[in-house]
């Protein structure tokens, strides 16, 4: 058996109606929390003054910072340090998408510490045991950051987007509470999904993965390609949603413990140079070249891959099976309505050499099983262009 | 799909070779450890040497308290303790089988906490932040302790066995080396390693269990059915120790979440009344009777149970799967020599009145699926001896 190391500290509270606990565990942490979420809408209105009256009978005193954007800046968490500082908060408790929560997480760096949080990059100096504690109140079922020591932001003068990766980051608690969710659009609920499937998968293909990250990831894919589909044609069904949420929450203990690939790198480089373009739109457009560029690489991965996405190919070898890998997700690409090429998104042709170079910024791939050259990434971007 | 908590924060090192991390592992706790360990033998004097060794290469100071009694006594708690309080250390390294980590991490508390580890049961006042890191080797594949917040101890004086509880208690950092468990007698081996499927499957009977401790026990049962009669015939194949040590791993994270039942419960009761049957060995005793007194209450469960153990039983329907669990393990007793009666190992006739009631002190058996009266219990040691 190959050699591992795994570690997840935060405690994983799971269930229907969970997040009327929030009170109860945010007063362990302090009397003042600093609640970290996007501006209210009329879905996420009713949410918010939930949690807030929760916690405010529980005792606390809650100020509310409701600045976070889509891939939070600089600017955002620098805001929201402010209010935190002000408001002596001895808590930072993220509601939402992975902004809302990445953003709490490192308001709770830079709350505590000189200087901005973008000099608590994971390259550079590491946070300390000052760092703010974070509680984390999931309302979507995709970016795993509720049980992660990741924290995305994005530099608001250089338009630079990288990560705080630090043990101190991940949430002492995650409220995981799958009533939350059943109101997710069904185009968030498709690209945050299928995002699960890609940490999961890519988990597999990672070198840290070892047989704990493995058996986590292999239950989340199985778990997104019967309940995702189901999840899109009855959104406000709670057991899919709930298997949705766990799913989500197994594949992000896996990129905690091995991490992403090749095509979250390439991913995350659409999503940098084409904001508007979702997260998961990204991945899904990527995926079946970076899929046929791995699977004979990966065989028993992709096999797997493809024998949970498409029970017809339980019957043949794995070679085989792995070989029609692209194929398998490409269908099911099609049957959550992902399926597009960057044509598709407005994505122009002049600009994919400088998309393959930005590809490569990130180092995920040079954790592919196979690793990709430049020239071998301009292929790909233009696969699927 | 079923609410659920869950928290486990020890950081897991796994692999052959492992061991020679503590140093580098301990260092970061401070600078003055103890060694809490079993008296030496043969086999284990160069274990303890090794470990010694790498510290002192490290640069720590080691104190070794090789005191630890089969079943810690709070007597050796408190001969630990002097030598923790004298030598000032910083760190407790239990190194060994279930019996040196959880005296370990009971000197933890007792050195640090006015009064005795006795006074610290899960019942009674809880243990503070004050209690001292825990690093745990495990030896053995069996008692999941390096990954749980339990200690057992027996208190000296009343003859009384029960256990601390308490989240300060996981071990910070467990290194689990294969290599360290190839010596371990082939009578450890089945009696640990028959533990290690106890602890999976009562924790999926056990009424905390979720979708996650389900995932991990399991992934533990399958691949004690698979390992443990390999291991029994070829001791040395350090692949087959490698499964054992996993699976024990992922067990002991299902009993820190959920729990033992039933089985557990009898067995302590055994162990207690009579210390000269080893753990495995009483859980062994119990089990075909106890298994025939839930299986069709837990169905699902069982069917499980059945099918790993017997592939005979693939082909029938979940209930009649399940009323063959009691054959089943049976005959998975006698392949692992482990199938005894309590007659077999000097149990008197007349005391199985005294060994049914002792076998409700601990509360285990109230979180078994089907619950047992007195008199059922009766039934139970009777149908054992």
């Amino acid at each position: 058996m190959k050699a591992f190391d795994f570690f997840q500290n935060t405690k994983v509270v799971f269930g229907r109606g969970k997040v009327d606990l929030v009170g109860e565990i945010a007063s362990r942490f302090g009397k003042k929390c600093l609640l970290v979420t996007t501006p209210s809408n009329q879905a996420l209105h009713q949410i918010y003054h939930r949690v807030i009256d929760i916690l405010e009978n529980a005792g606390m005193q809650v100020t509310h910072f409701d600045g976070v954007t889509p891939n939070p800046t600089t600017d955002d968490i620098s805001r929201g340090t402010e209010m935190a500082k002000s408001s002596q908060a001895n808590l930072i408790i993220g509601l939402g998408g992975g902004s809302s929560m990445d953003a709490a997480k490192a308001i709770a760096v830079e709350a505590t510490h000189e200087g901005s949080c973008w000099d608590y990059l994971f390259y550079k100096k590491q946070p300390s045991e000052k760092t703010l504690p974070v509680v984390a109140i999931s309302t979507t079922s995709g970016t795993g950051s509720h049980v992660t020591q990741v924290a995305v932001v994005t530099n608001s003068k250089a338009r630079d987007k990288s990560a705080l990766y630090n043990s101190l980051l991940y949430p002492r608690v995650s409220i995981i509470d799958p009533e939350l969710m059943i109101s997710i659009p069904s185009f968030v609920t498709a690209t945050t999904g299928f995002d699960v499937l890609c940490h999961a998968f890519e988990s597999m293909l990672h070198p840290n993965c070892g047989a704990y990250v493995e058996l986590l990831s292999r239950e989340a894919i199985r778990i997104v390609a019967e309940h995702l589909p189901k999840v899109l044609d009855q959104p406000t069904c709670v057991s899919s949603r709930s298997a949705m949420a766990y799913a989500d929450t197994l594949a992000g203990i896996c990129i905690a413990n091995a991490g992403v690939t090749l095509p979250h790198g390439m991913g995350m480089a659409i999503g940098g140079m084409y904001p508007h373009v979702a997260h998961g739109q990204a991945l899904a457009i990527v995926y079946p070249a970076c899929t046929a560029f791995t699977c004979n690489t990966a065989v028993d991965q992709s096999a797997f891959l493809s024998r949970v996405l498409d029970n017809e190919v339980c019957r043949i070898d794995n070679i085989e099976a792995a070989s029609k890998a692209p194929k398998v997700i490409t269908d099911f690409l099609k049957k959550i309505n992902l399926y597009k090429k960057l044509s598709d998104v407005g994505v122009p042709k002049s600009e994919l050499g400088d998309l393959a170079k930005q590809s490569m910024v990130l180092p995920d791939y040079k954790n592919n099983p196979r690793v990709a050259s430049l020239n071998d990434i301009r292929h790909l971007v233009e696969a699927a262009y």
